[in-house]
């Protein structure tokens, strides 16, 4: 079935801000050249798509199949790759690329699990795996734990994101101003995590042992 | 096609075993809060029935479809994550909890890859992946090597217990015995395999080199 | 529907030199005792074919269809771990059998993903994902930064051999000699890049910050 456009312009949005975030990170997390910034802001773009697409059997993944994707993600790596100069003053921001891929991407995974007919919870579960996976291989690939493990505030604001778009689905409300909705709640919980280092708790066995 | 009750027991058995040491080992290799073990442990507890489901064409993944797998995952994980300073008097048995996992995902990814048509071979194989692949996701997120590289005997007990639950399946003489009789061989053998730090045999070159 | 002999012809030599390669890689970067070596052989070996399968629906992937891909593997690895002694005199060549594994996918990712009715950019970049997904896999396994991001030769000629192939399917020229000018093209680039460690150019910040 064709991508409704609503859903395929949230994903190339989302798809831009992963290529920013990834190939900025290759940038800075080993010495990579051309390709390997390429590869690895594509890869960070395009995984939690791809493995959304496998999880519920659209196959071909619409990253293979709809050309804007590969352009969006390979355009978005350059951008990061030839402005990596200016871009290092905004030495925060690049948090801020993931943010909202994270968003974006968790609203267009739940809703696009909706359509292909999982039921509530799972589609919240999907969506949420679709923002956090692309970010998942990218930490995989430079050799870093996960930011979903380490982060608190990661898997959290995804679910939400995903379970606002579920619900407006479900409601019968959803559309442009409900998906950014969506989105902007998990983006706003995702950058309050970041920006006061919030965290879930830990253990009662951790929290004694320092 | 719907889940036949035995496949599910067993694979519920095994994503709560899973859920437990997942969820412990992020608790003891990186000081993760309590999302982080509860989302290392669902990984840890999914992620070999969603690649088995993958492979064989079960789209979407039964995890996805019947909401007890979500629901026993979480609720290992949250076990663990709760009693985590009582747990830690039985150092040794978080091993045990994998071992349980590997035993009854290897039986229970045997048996659905022979529903789902495919040949006696293949299936004993994608038995074997189904065992060792949510440990294998969690040594790669915790960064560690995995263990069905560095032990030898990981992916030789799986491959036992899927083999006997093939040959059940095959024989007709497949029922929760059979099924029981599989996974208490993976698993008395990969207890033997820790017990006494038993493996296979080194390439004459490492042997020689100290 | 079948593999077509030419097709599964070159997927066995692909699979026997991944096989090779990462046997070998096994014996060097961790003391793996012999299940070790067979199953980081066969990950590498068979990886990118069921990845590729996987992303083009090609379900249950051919590795589990056709025993001959289990068989090559595993002969592959059992080769490199008996003779790791002799092979050990012949230390450049392991990158080889990793560049021949890389170029004979690419062409067989490439075609396979045509056949599957991808247009031609997706079956390019299909190509070269079957072409680097073994290393890929063997690469996050033991722990390294994968040659993929590292060395800017590497996507390049999986690339290119792709692109030869998926034009030769288009024009109508494909065949055996197509075939092994395509994979031909990706080799000779590879090699180059190896031998005389070349690299595509780093980003402006990087120059300038040594």
């Amino acid at each position: 079935m064709p991508e409704p456009p609503l859903l395929l312009t949230l994903d190339l949005a989302g798809t831009f801000a992963f290529a920013l975030n990834g190939a900025i990170t290759g940038l800075r997390a080993t010495r990579l050249d051309i390709v390997g910034v390429l590869t690895l802001g594509m890869m960070t773009a395009l995984g939690g798509g791809v493995v959304r697409d496998v999880l519920i059997g659209a196959s071909p993944p619409a990253t293979f199949r709809y050309w804007p994707y590969l352009v969006v993600a390979a355009g978005g790596a350059l951008v990061a790759f030839f402005l990596s100069r200016p871009l290092r003053r905004f030495a925060l921001h690049i948090e801020l690329f993931d943010a909202a891929g994270l968003s974006l991407f968790c609203v267009t995974g739940a809703t696009k699990s909706l359509q292909y007919g999982l039921a509530v919870a799972p589609a919240v579960i999907l969506g949420a795996v679709t923002g956090v996976g692309g970010g998942t291989i990218r930490d995989v690939l430079v050799r870093r734990v996960p930011t979903v493990l380490t982060s608190g505030l990661y898997a959290i604001p995804a679910l939400v994101g995903a379970a606002v778009a579920v619900a407006a689905v479900r409601t019968g409300v959803y559309g442009l101003p409900a998906a950014l909705g969506a989105a902007l709640a998990c983006f706003l919980i995702r950058v309050a995590g970041i920006r006061y280092n919030l965290n879930a708790p830990v253990a009662p066995e951790a929290r004694d042992g320092e």
